[in-house]
């Protein structure tokens, strides 16, 4: 079999990730990275060629495959001329700063008859891909709400994460995956999307976002991410008229949740709390509760390029749809809208504005 | 110094709620209690009257107050009818089913020279009481966000909650309290609301809700409700860029959670998860989080009316004034119609729409 010659352009962290990833596939030859910081490419692995620019590498090496981990301000330049020069792309999240220039992406790699693909390796997430089961197998009913938590404790971004124009902030760095995964999961189209978005103690850029995107089968999905939340918790939960199923971590600890029976319409039981008598939210009765465990899955990111291998290949259409990274970085400038305007952004069908 | 005379028009749950306070006052006579239901009549205290209407009663004794505890769509004609017999009221809540309700019981007390006001006790509650003094001595710095959550396990509503027609469902019962702590601490104008309010597992009565109330001071108030969340919680959330204030159960078990610094712009320190590496949303490094004690209040449903005598004795203003409770009228106004619309519903100046 042909080895997949590979090539990654921006050797900084997730260039690195990258790098590693691939060293696990037999099938991919690791041939040449390219960085405008040579410190960065100081550790590459034995054997992988290093160039200055994206135009040395493309140049110098026949690439079957180039993975594109630059600043996001620069997605769009990288693709274009790895589209050029006829080599298949992955592009990092966020793929672009708009979808107007995601649009011209798509484009280029059409004219050249490559691949085109984005990194949302978070769809391989182990604590979403239980979620998804719950979503999918509507193990608690009919549902009306999913939540999807992420707190953090550092509050400060990293790196160029503090810069706008490198595309900083917490909606391009995260928003991204955590929009990604519920559209994933949701069989429907959007009806709107309405949003807060902060930055917190981060001049530039924002730092807590709480997106509330309602589709047309009546279903609110509720993200909410804030990196100064000081109450670290990756959280999820789903709402349905048949039970709860909920998580706490990325490892997908968590719990489903149903009653043995509803309650019959007779006179509240009265509890007295520190807050007085209420009828409605006391303590649960004995044996009215019941826990089941949530669905097993296995997910980890390398099957992302697994399955991207078996697209080379020509045996499995993409996992991740360009027409669907459209639509998640549409919704993030929605969210934007939403959070300047104050008002609610309306989707038509076909998930169109 | 003169007794007051007090009757109760309505002796069921909340009737007999006030029964039971009234006996804890030397200096309140609980003189009579009226009910259309006898049956509700059997247990009153010794000495007190018993009549099968608002107008036996009122014909039959000289009140200097009336507290209105009958089925809500009812209490309209009930404020008028002691109104024009000269008595001051306490309205249960809701006080009204609609705001042009509300505005006609104002008008017929004050055409007959009495005082109205609605038995908002929550603005009691310990827990609320100790998230307001965070908010008013600015615990945690310049907040963004205040979260006020109550969920429960029952699902169904009991007795005649769950009738539409007798004012049923949650968002009057709970609903009207919630937002009106959160009035009570805001000190700002509203501009606009958000909500989503279901029916999930009663056929005809809403069971959830989640309302985002944006502040002109550009604050959000986020509540949620659940009846069928089955993870029975009353829990408050203030985010603020000096901290976190958190508190969950009726009786305020909580903490301030702060950081002893901010972290510089360094490379993030990379943390391997179970859905791979994160640099922002790692577990805290030793001693970066610091926690602080709650601020101490003490509060409790009985202070409502211990206040209520020092308005009759003309001594302090009322605290639950009916141009408040007309703005919580209001906003539930506008969560409905932002619910049914699926658009953010503005208010204009002085919290009028």
């Amino acid at each position: 079999m042909k080895k997949i010659k590979t090539g990654i352009v921006g050797y900084g962290f997730m260039g690195h990730c990258h790098g590693e990833m691939l060293g696990t596939f037999d099938e991919i030859i690791f041939a040449a990275a390219a960085d405008t910081n040579l410190q960065q490419l100081k550790d590459v692995p034995e054997g992988v060629h290093t160039y200055g620019s994206i135009d040395e590498m493309l140049m110098n090496e026949e690439l079957d495959l180039i993975i594109i981990a630059t600043p996001n301000p620069s997605h769009l330049e990288m693709v274009e001329k790895s589209a050029k020069a006829g080599v298949h792309i992955i592009c990092e999240k966020p793929a672009a700063m708009s979808v107007g220039e995601f649009d011209r992406m798509t484009a280029v790699a059409k004219e050249n008859h490559v691949i085109f693909t984005v990194h949302q390796q978070r769809r391989w997430d182990k604590d979403f891909r239980i979620m998804k089961e719950v979503y999918d197998r509507r193990l608690v009913g009919d549902m009306y709400v999913i939540k999807s938590q992420l707190y953090g404790i550092n509050g400060n971004m990293h790196d160029w994460h503090v810069y706008p124009e490198m595309g900083g902030g917490m909606l391009y760095d995260w928003g991204v995956h955590l929009i990604d995964q519920i559209l994933f999961m949701v069989d429907s189209e959007i009806d709107s999307v309405f949003a807060d978005v902060r930055n917190v103690i981060n001049r530039d850029v924002d730092d807590y976002f709480h997106i509330l995107i309602r589709f047309k089968n009546n279903m609110t999905a509720d993200i909410e991410l804030g990196t100064y939340y000081l109450t670290p918790k990756r959280a999820w939960f789903i709402g349905g008229t048949g039970g709860s199923a909920m998580i706490d971590g990325f490892g997908g600890e968590g719990k489903i949740v149903k009653t043995t029976h509803l309650l019959e319409n007779v006179p509240g039981k009265i509890t007295m709390t520190a807050a007085g008598p209420t009828r409605s939210f006391g303590p649960p009765a004995p044996g009215l509760l019941i826990e089941e465990e949530l669905p097993v899955t296995s997910a980890e990111h390398r099957d992302y390029m697994v399955q991207f291998l078996k697209v080379l290949h020509g045996e499995e259409e993409l996992a991740v749809k360009p027409e669907e990274v459209r639509v998640v970085l549409d919704v993030m400038d929605a969210v934007r809208q939403s959070a300047r305007t104050g008002e609610a952004v309306r989707f038509k069908n076909n998930n169109q504005r």
